[in-house]
C-alpha cells in the first residue's frame, strides 16, 4: 500500500514518480479516498518542483484513463484537431474547422468556455440562433461522418479527473504550471481520438504565457507529450500582443469567421488559420509542407466550398444559418459608440489582455460561473501596432446591451495603449514553429 | 478584503507576505474560514520557497496569539527555560530544571510527549508513580513560585493555531521546515512568560536536522525570532549521532537523571546538561561565563541542593517521590536481555535513529497515538564511538514487557553499528555556540 505523504514527500524533494505512483494520488483523489488537502501540497509541489517528461506523460495518461477514450475507428480518414491555448479575438477553430473537412480529413473538435479575458469557441458558436455544443457522443459521431467536422463542448464522460484537478487548482494557485497545463489541455484532446494535432501556443499581453521562454516551455511539453502518445503533432508559437482580427465578441467573431470563409477579408487572422490548417492538412495528406497546405486552404475559400462546408455544420448541429448567409438578420446591440485615439503618434505597445477584460465588461464574457452572455456585445478595434493613430481618429466600436458597460469599457481600451512619437515595427505573427 | 488564492500565488513567487496577511491566513484557517486544501498548498509553497526572518517572526506571533500568553509577573525571579529539538536519550531537562531553581531562578517548562525515535519529557515524568503533568494554569503558577521549576505539558489555552497546523503539516510532507518549526517551537515558547531561553539544537543520525548545515540555519531562525520578541537567547548545536548518557526509556532516563543530581554519573550527559544550566544561569543571573555557571551547577550537583530539587518538584506535582529516594522500588521489566557484540573493532558509526526506534519497538514510545507506553522498557546502550569492542563483548540490555518485541530490538541495534579496523575519534559533544 502506497503512503500519500511519502508521495509528496518525494516530489517535493524532487525525486521522480512512477506511472503507478501518479495513478495512486489521482485516481485515489478522483475516488475521494486522498482529501484535498493532501492533494493541495502536491499540485503546489508539481508547481515548484516541475515534472519531467515522463511524469507529465504518466499523468496525462492516468488524466486521461479517468474518463472514456472515443473511439473513431468506424469512421473513415485522418482525424486532425488544433488546439490553442487562448487569446483575445482567437476564432481560427471556426475557419479552420471548415476549411480542413472542406479538403477531406475529419475534425473532432472538442473545445471549451470563455475565461476570463479570453473567448471560447463553444460560446461564439452559441451566439449562432439553435446552436447545439451539447451533442451526444452518437450524434457527435453522425455529424462528424456526415460532413467530416463537429465542435462540441466536453462532455461529463472525457477526463472527469481534469474538471476535478482544475477546479482545486484554480484555488490553490496552482493554475500556471506547465505540466499541469500539458496533462489538462492533452488529456482532453487524446479522448477526442484524433490521428493528429496543430498546437497554437499564443504568447504576449493578451496570452496566459506571455514569455516567450514559457511559451515555448509548454510547446515542448506538450510536443512530447503528444508523441509519447504516438501521435503526429506540430507546433506554433504566435503573437498575441494584440487583438487576432478585429472582431472581439461571439457574434462579431462568427460574423469575421464568415467574412474570411467568403474570402473577403484578409490580414493577420486569414493568414493564421490558414497556417493552422495548413499544418493540419500536411499532416494528415501527402503534402510537401506546410505551405501546400496553406495553398490548398485558400482554393477550400475561393472555390467556396469552406464557407459551404461551414453553413452545412450549422445546420446539422441545429444552427439556424440564415444567420451565417444573412448576417445582418442578428439582432445590434441596443448601445453602441465610437472610440477616439485621445492621442497622436506610432501605436507601440497594446496591454491586450485589458482588450479582451474590456470586452467581458460589455457583456461578452463571464465574471462568475452564473453570469449569462451578451451575444452581440464587443469590440471592432482597428489598429495594428506600428500604426501612426491621429488624436480624434476613430479607434474602435464598441457594442453592449447594457449602457452602463460601455463607459467602463472604453477606459481599459484607452488605458492600455501605448505611443511612440517613433516608426514601430509590427510584432511577427508566426514567432516559431516546432515541426 | 484579501483573496486567499493571491496570498498563495505571492509566497509561491516567492514575494514577501506582511503581517496582516500572514494572519488572515492563520486566523482563517485556525477559525476555519479557510479550507484546509487552501492552508495545505500554503505550507508547501512556504515549504519550498522558505520565508524571511519578519515573515517567520509574524508567524510565530500570530501563532502565540492565537492563545494565552502567560503572565508570570506576579513571580519574581528571572524566568528562564530551555529547549531542545529532540533525540535519543535526551533528558537534560529533568536534570536542568532542579539545578537552575536550586541556584535561584525561575524555571516555567512546557514539554511535550514522545515523537517517533525521539523521547518526550512528559512521557519521562509520567513513568513517576503519581506525576501530573496536567496542572491547571493556577497549579502551575502555584508549583513556580513555591520550588522555582514546574513542568507541565501543553495546555489547550497555548498556541492552539500550532495543533491545527501541525496536524495539517504532518500528513502534506511540510514538516520538515524551518520557518514552520520556528514559529511551531517558539509560539509555545514565548507564551510561557519567560525572560530567557537557551536553545539545544540536535545534530547527527538520532535528530531531526541531520545535517549541521540544516542544524546552523534552524538555530539562527530561533535566535532571530526569540530576539524578535525582546528575550534574551543562546544557542547551542550539539552531537546526536550516539544516545546521550546510556538509558533510554523513560523509567530508565529518570533513573540516570536522579544518578546525575545525586553525583553518581559523569560524561556527556553530565556535561551538556550542566553547560545548559550554565547558559540558563549566565543569561538570568550576574554571572561573566557559561563557565561560571557550569561551575554553579556543580555546586548544586554537589550540595546535593539540585537533587532535592527535584524530589520537592516531584512531590509538589503529586509524583510518589519515594520511587526517587528509592529507585530499586521501581517495579523491572518482565522480560530482559543482555546483547553482546556480533564483531570486533572501533566502534566507527551509530544510526542513532536505529536505537531509537528500538527502545520504541520495546515500547518506550507509541506507533500510534493510541498506544499506552510501557515505563520500564528500554535500553541501556554501553558503548561511545571510538571505543574498541571485542566479539561478544556486552554492549546493551534491553527491556521490555512484551517478550516478542525484545527480538525486533536487537536486531535494529545490530544493525546501526559499523565497526572499523583504524581508531576513530569521539565525535565533538558541542559543535557550535550562538551567544
Amino acid at each position: 500500500m502506497m503512503n500519500v505523504t511519502e508521495l509528496i514527500r518525494k516530489k517535493r524533494n524532487k525525486e521522480l514518480l512512477t506511472k503507478e505512483e501518479i495513478l495512486f494520488l489521482v485516481s485515489g483523489f478522483t475516488k475521494e479516498e486522498i482529501p484535498d488537502y493532501q492533494f493541495a501540497a502536491f499540485l503546489m509541489a508539481v508547481y515548484l518542483n516541475g515534472m519531467s517528461k515522463d511524469e507529465t506523460f504518466f499523468l496525462t495518461e492516468v488524466m486521461l484513463n479517468s474518463g472514456k477514450v472515443l473511439s473513431l475507428e468506424s469512421i473513415k480518414g485522418f482525424k486532425v484537431d488544433k488546439h490553442s491555448t487562448g487569446g483575445v479575438g482567437d476564432k481560427t477553430s471556426l475557419i479552420i474547422a471548415p476549411i480542413v473537412a472542406a479538403a477531406g480529413l475529419k475534425v473532432p473538435m472538442i473545445s471549451g468556455r470563455g475565461l476570463g479575458h479570453s473567448g471560447g469557441t463553444l460560446d461564439k458558436l452559441e451566439s449562432i440562433p439553435g446552436f447545439n455544443v451539447n451533442l451526444n457522443l452518437k450524434e457527435y459521431k453522425k455529424v462528424l461522418s456526415k460532413c467530416g467536422a463537429v465542435l462540441i463542448g466536453q462532455t461529463k464522460e472525457i477526463a472527469p479527473a481534469d474538471k476535478l484537478i482544475y477546479a482545486l487548482r484554480d484555488v490553490t494557485a496552482t493554475v500556471e504550471s506547465i505540466p499541469l497545463i500539458t496533462a489538462s489541455i492533452m488529456s482532453k484532446k487524446m479522448a477526442e481520438g484524433i490521428d493528429g494535432l496543430v498546437l497554437d501556443v499564443k504568447t504576449g499581453s493578451g496570452a496566459f504565457m506571455r514569455d516567450m521562454k514559457d511559451a515555448e516551455a509548454l510547446a515542448e511539453s506538450l510536443i512530447s507529450t503528444a508523441k509519447s502518445f504516438g501521435k503526429k503533432v506540430i507546433a506554433f508559437i504566435t503573437d498575441m500582443n494584440q487583438p487576432l482580427g478585429n472582431y472581439i465578441g461571439n457574434w462579431l467573431e462568427v460574423y469575421e469567421s464568415v467574412k474570411i470563409l467568403k474570402g473577403e477579408k484578409k490580414g493577420d487572422l486569414y493568414d493564421l488559420s490558414l497556417t493552422l490548417s495548413g499544418a493540419m492538412l500536411y499532416l494528415g495528406m501527402k503534402l510537401k509542407s506546410i505551405e501546400e497546405g496553406f495553398n490548398l486552404s485558400e482554393k477550400m475559400i475561393s472555390s467556396g466550398k469552406a464557407y459551404e462546408k461551414f453553413v452545412e455544420i450549422v445546420k446539422l448541429q441545429q444552427g439556424d444559418e440564415s444567420f451565417i448567409i444573412n448576417p445582418e438578420k442578428f439582432k445590434r446591440a441596443r448601445f453602441s459608440e465610437k472610440l477616439t485615439s485621445s492621442s497622436t503618434g506610432f501605436l507601440s505597445k497594446i496591454d491586450n489582455y485589458q482588450i479582451g477584460m474590456a470586452s467581458l465588461e460589455l457583456g461578452a464574457g463571464r465574471k462568475t460561473k452564473a453570469d449569462t452572455i451578451d451575444y452581440a456585445a464587443g469590440i471592432i478595434f482597428y489598429p495594428r501596432i506600428g500604426d501612426y493613430i491621429k488624436k480624434n481618429d476613430v479607434i474602435a466600436e464598441l457594442f453592449s446591451n447594457n449602457k452602463n458597460n460601455l463607459e467602463i469599457a472604453k477606459k481599459r481600451i484607452l488605458g492600455s495603449l501605448t505611443y511612440s512619437p517613433r516608426k514601430v515595427n509590427q510584432p511577427k505573427l508566426i514567432k516559431k514553429i516546432f515541426i
